[in-house]
């Protein structure tokens, strides 16, 4: 007996966003494998294809689905991708439907729980499965939104979800960037979109810093808002220092490290067009005369450090490197470099000095961070406490129960 | 051949605590059986009994001994407990001597890193291991200094530390407290000792709020300094709020939820002291109005919150239990008493609420902290964000490569 039965795909969308032509009666039916439920009552939000009794790959993508444990009861309702190993990713749990306004209402809900914790112009005002619109991520630049869609039954969703974020934060802008790398997973292709006025490079501020955004050419949505509050956490620790802040992209720790006292800061980054940036943001907040931002290899510049080819050695390094492991089967290699560059910034910091490491992949627990910090540790030699282990900003909560939500780790580490 | 081998014991302490008559060639060795020194490499300080080869047990514990490979190579110094399953604690790694004075500079040191962050009057001093003084903690109440001594090799070191700790802090009073279960393992008796005026009671600040601190009668030293910025890190989220603080001991999160503005806290523990002396706190600082601190059981109350016997839902509740787990064989009918805990406490909430949670034994590892969570929230049958997940504060720092060390674990937790 195939597990997807009941009528064809109704999921439209009306007026308002408003989901119509549902009807209780008619929306797919997918069925689990005997027990297959208990991962999800554990926690998790995600159904994959091989718990699925029998899955039917004629199914559109990204269609609406309620889901039934293997004696029939619901279990939850969510949308369904037959050609992904994540067949379906729940929008709620238990019987019952959802809501008609559900788009809207999720959207309103993750934004009245950024403004309780102080964020309201810039930052992400949807993160995806926390938010209950798994799939979606929603920046949010002041008058323009960045907007990543990663899934099929998101992209069905995209008229519902304009209209709910046109109503609730009333943009001049919206930027579908959809250039994730998760679409092609989904059957989707690239499409990024414009509606309303967006421009190349945005002014917003953070931590009262300013920065230049590139919306179109950068990195994620254009900015890490996932560090914010890491940077602010690292203020008191820069008056007077020398900071070298590897991998500084546009510049925002380095600035931050600037703005809050540091001595002196160099800043470096493979990429040419991040480093303009960074000089930019550098001169936008006055700080040109103790920031030098230039194009450069960290690893080289650490290995320059080692050798003594630097005119001083930094009180404290930041290292904030890109995400080396993008799969599970490069994790090794990625952990020996991960090691290798905490191992070289140690051995290059003055006495007391700090390091402010970062990871941002999820394939990197936070044991297995704390671990490359050991063993950058011993393998350096030295004595070092952790002064306090940190994550992603609120803006992105974890989902309690998938660990796939957490992806950002943050140390600082003090030489003894 | 027995690995304890050289003249015997010469550790004295001169004028100044310095140590003097020590003696590079008079020190007793001690030898570690084949590669056992890789634990240390790996970052640990300490040698198990098991790992040595020959234990000596005539050797007086406490007694300073230089720490040798199986091919007779140092690897580092440190005090010596044949009684005890961790017979070496090592004060330093590697090659050469320890500095004559080691006592004040570990200590001085130690103070300096304080300061750094910003502790300086109220605080812990030592962490132990962290700061080079395995078996010491100090708590500086101002003019006061709460002092514990763990082990043997801290005893004998006793007379150095208060020389140390007068230079360094000159305070009125110095109160060595040594009261562990701790000490027992080392074949010690609990011996307070009180040097100067210490008086039964101190007014401290922490965050810009007032307590009174019973120093005698108190748990641990007699203050949780080790939730210090925890309990800012709360501070937004309190304001308008009805806030429940189970475990309120004297008073101090709950204080801090109302002076941050919420509209009620209800507080409960089961000592009658703690909740008079938290009695005294709310009116110390102008908030007796608005909180409310009882005898009462945490569990009894979750209980009756859940019968509808409380006149409201709380917005937030605090949930900092006591170590149900003093060892390891404790450990899975703590866990389950914390997944009941938290659990009872989700499911008492208002929607879009918060759980506090920290939980303080060092058998509860961050992974298993974060699945107790995980645990309560499942079985409670409600969807939870983790806001941010926290640990002990920065006078408290972790040594990287001892987990012993971490042992404080805080989580906000908001319900969806």
């Amino acid at each position: 007996m195939p597990a997807v039965c009941g009528g064809a795909a109704v999921f439209k969308t009306g007026r308002n966003g408003k989901i119509t032509d549902r009807g209780i009666y008619r929306m797919i039916e997918i069925k689990l494998k005997a027990k297959e439920e208990r991962r999800l009552q554990a926690g998790h939000w995600w159904v994959f294809s091989n718990e699925i009794d029998g899955l039917d790959t004629s199914v559109e993508p990204g269609t609406l689905v309620r889901v039934l444990n293997h004696e029939g009861k619901q279990v939850g309702i969510g949308y369904f991708n037959p050609h992904s190993l994540i067949s379906v990713r729940l929008l709620m749990k238990g019987e019952g439907e959802l809501p008609e306004d559900f788009v809207f209402e999720n959207l309103d809900n993750a934004y009245s729980y950024r403004k309780e914790i102080g964020v309201r112009k810039y930052g992400r005002m949807c993160y995806g499965e926390a938010d209950n619109m798994p799939g979606l991520v929603i920046d949010r630049y002041g008058d323009v939104l960045v907007i990543d869609v990663l899934t099929a039954g998101m992209e069905k969703l995209k008229p519902a979800i304009t209209k709910a974020v046109q109503k609730i934060f009333k943009p001049k802008g919206i930027y579908y960037k959809n250039d994730s790398s998760f679409r092609a997973l989904e059957g989707l292709t690239n499409t990024p979109e414009i509606i309303g006025d967006v421009p190349e490079t945005v002014e917003i501020e953070e931590n009262k810093v300013k920065y230049l955004v590139p919306l179109r050419g950068g990195q994620k949505t254009g900015f890490y808002f996932d560090q914010r509050e890491n940077r602010e956490f690292l203020k008191p620790y820069f008056k007077d220092k020398l900071v070298l802040d590897l991998y500084c992209y546009i510049g925002s720790f380095g600035i931050t490290a600037a703005l809050a006292g540091a001595s002196q800061v160099w800043g470096c980054d493979s990429s040419a067009a991040a480093v303009e940036c960074a000089q930019k943001n550098a001169a936008l907040n006055g700080v040109s005369d103790s920031v030098v931002f230039h194009r450069d290899d960290a690893e080289r510049l650490l290995s320059a450090l080692k050798k003594g080819e630097l005119p001083d050695q930094p009180d404290i390094v930041l290292l904030d490197p890109p995400a080396f492991v993008k799969s599970r089967k490069a994790l090794p290699q990625a952990v020996g470099l991960y090691v290798k560059l905490v191992k070289m910034a140690l051995e290059g910091i003055k006495a007391g000095g700090y390091l402010a490491f970062s990871t941002c992949s999820h394939h990197i627990s936070r044991e297995l961070f704390v671990d490359i910090i050991r063993q950058g540790v011993s393998k350096s030699g030295r004595k070092a406490v952790l002064v306090e282990l940190r994550g992603q900003a609120k803006d992105h909560p974890v989902l309690i129960g998938m660990p796939e939500t957490e992806y950002l780790h943050f140390a600082l580490v003090q030489l003894r």
